[in-house]
């Protein structure tokens, strides 16, 4: 076993988690269950709970759903997460996300992830101006 | 001294650092220069380098400069970076971008540092169609 | 090689390693030493301060065994260790972690991963209350 | 204004915000709201779902309370969020966690904070028993 | 009360915790004792743990103890732990660390926040020549 | 395709990459262009500006380019990017680091990716000195 519990596959599935199952492949149009949700379906509240609160989180908003996807590519790439960085990746750009704006996504996350620790660094005090 | 190393102030900067505060403050369209920018001159070649790379990865591009900026707010609010959250919800905001563009911004930041470590602590394996 | 030291077997170790290798295997009830300690064997002070410090951190105390391995659950998922969070989900599980335990374990560390950027982003203040 | 945007008080929220205020007090038995959530409230939808999820969470399960704040505050100290480190250190004592098991928590928390560390930088390989 | 323990002066420590203090001051050369030690005080095998653990490793041997202390500052600005920030910069100063080496370490420490994120962003392979 | 985007041999390079690719080549004194700038380079701007601030920042200085990668390797360690602690580690090894280097180095970044926790989680207060 590679995965710490063993992804529930649909067949195996009780119908509460099948329900999100369904619902999973609907609103995102593919036809399998990817194994992030198989995988904590092994504990069906919280599949139902992440499932319910990202699909209401990523619904056109103030911002459009690519953004979104690169906002989760930046916050993936900070912290180091495969899965994550992968599906996120493509995800966006199933929206539409060049490889000229992944260059520049990449470019930014590296470029403030350095300016975060040279401001931890050097313990640099807010300005003023930020407190208006 | 709060900060680690004392700000080098416009007054008692040597030129080469008084020409990029000089472009800081153009660029921007500000009429100080920010404490970041003071502290890390006390090295002029990182700030040299600093600017001018930020500069160039923040310019319009693929990505236009307040999606960049919510970037960075991600990257910084994943971190925990006190200085940079303040600074580049400032600049966002002078940018455009809305409370409920914020907001959204911020579920989107919160739900995938949640995701991330479900993915980490299941030890979730990438999908097949991720290398394809 | 794949680690960046090769790890030091039983065979090839210097007595001061072989007698922590002893007493991890005691300790432990297994019958071989895992490899996060053949690795660190390498330098054989840190071997030896690494297992004492552990063994006396994880003795029952305040907190028992199974809580504490499921504490360390927490900390490697939140910075994404792969070998310990394999180690320490196996070790909780010998203790008595059931699968709904684990469940709502990871549900903890994904939620407060993403209160932290909440409180993070915001840069919500901390209410009088927590100083009396 | 200290936080990013400004917290929402009892008088000027709207209903629907009012609502989980009204939870929230009830719920955990304080007379006041906290500044997390007066903060998140200035967006209505990411107040409720977190309050949701959070109640939901950490409701008495396979895991009691308490142990579900320590955990919280593991989290939340390896991240370094002042905050959540003083708000969930303040519930986890109001349901028992005694000073001593206040430092076998931190212990616990130190220590796996270093070896994750060493496991990363010598890139130690999980042992085969792990995937049986 | 700011610290999340109460701090434990000399005065009112234990025989146990009055040893490591009067080593603490001894060892460093200095005339009171840092906050640090006397927060973790509060729970006497912690601090003598920690205080062992790290007079051993800081010990001059293969690295001397300004590059070790330099090294301690990269972690804490990696990780942006404001108090360790502090402490690591001014033993390192005090040790010899200029102001020039300070902006150098700062730039290494900025530029490799970076470079980890790239790899991280774009999932970059091992080359196999790093396995020979 | 296992990384995010396909690697860009040096017969594919457009010359402004094929430049860079020379230059790494020959101040590196290797014969080959790693994954890493071989994987940049599908943004050229992004491998142009990495490789230039790079260079200058790895040069001889106040600190000599061993100690340099030995804090690449501590932040590396630090967050956990296997790519980047293979190659820091190889660098250093190549200029000069030895086993013993190595050992101490590890005890180190363990030591105070402890440390920062209980900082953290304490939430200690910088002594006044520190400010003076």
């Amino acid at each position: 076993m590679k995965t710490i519990v063993e992804p529930v596959s649909y067949e195996d599935a009780p119908s509460e988690v099948r329900v999100v199952y369904d619902d999973i492949m609907k609103t995102r149009g593919i036809d399998f269950v990817p194994n992030f949700w198989r995988t904590i379906a092994h504990d069906a509240a919280l599949l139902r709970r992440t499932w319910e609160t990202l699909k209401e989180i990523m619904a056109p908003g103030a911002l459009d759903p690519m953004t979104k996807e690169m906002i989760a590519v930046a916050v993936s790439a900070t912290n180091g997460c495969e899965y994550c960085i992968r599906s996120h990746t493509a995800s966006a750009r199933k929206l539409g996300m060049s490889d000229a704006m992944l260059g520049e996504l990449m470019s930014v996350v590296g470029m403030f992830n350095e300016t975060n620790r040279l401001a931890f660094g050097y313990q640099v005090e807010p300005d003023e101006v930020f407190f208006k």
